[in-house]
């Protein structure tokens, strides 16, 4: 188990792209409308529109993890556009914590 | 300047501790009554009392990365208990960055 990232609201992508490149030499890993992906200062960033995916820390797993913490905890998995998969669970004071699995050869971050 | 630590949220910091430990096998590197320092796969995740701390994210920065920073937004250096100072700033959304200094020698994890 490894600290993946931590994720951000945003309700205008570009903007908050923009400001952390400017102000942290923020590097984008990856771009699209709803979200964007940032290295800053050695960690990886996630810039989220709060309507489509709550704002989180996210820590990276096995598959073997993911299924056995999906079962466990009966939280189905998410498939993501980037190819990683994943379950929120969340902390006594309501902060999501995402599971989060990048299977090997399958994100868009192998190629 | 080097990502340091994600702050998030928490009412009563033992059980946050206890809930990450189990969970997520966190380490302590800090705690008192209004927050705790922990080590979560590799990152510094601090659990903050909100009405003492706002939830952020920090980069670490240098003594003369600090106080440029000071004069160029003209918000007031902030001396912690630990040792560490810092400013926050706020990104488009809202959402508050720490710039975080610690000085050599002077912060209680040097010891």
């Amino acid at each position: 188990m490894k600290f993946d990232h931590v994720a951000i609201p945003s309700s205008n992508i570009p903007q908050s792209v923009e400001w952390y490149r400017q102000h942290f030499a923020a590097e984008v890993i990856y771009q699209d409308k709803s979200w964007a992906f940032l290295n800053i200062g050695g960690q990886k960033l996630a810039l989220v529109t709060p309507t489509q995916h709550p704002p989180h820390v996210a820590v990276a797993v096995s598959e073997e993890e993911l299924n056995a913490a999906s079962k466990q905890t009966g939280v189905p998995i998410d498939s993501h556009r980037d190819g990683t998969k994943g379950i929120y669970i969340h902390d006594p004071f309501g902060n999501a914590v995402e599971l989060i699995c990048y299977p090997p050869g399958k994100t868009v971050y192998d190629s």
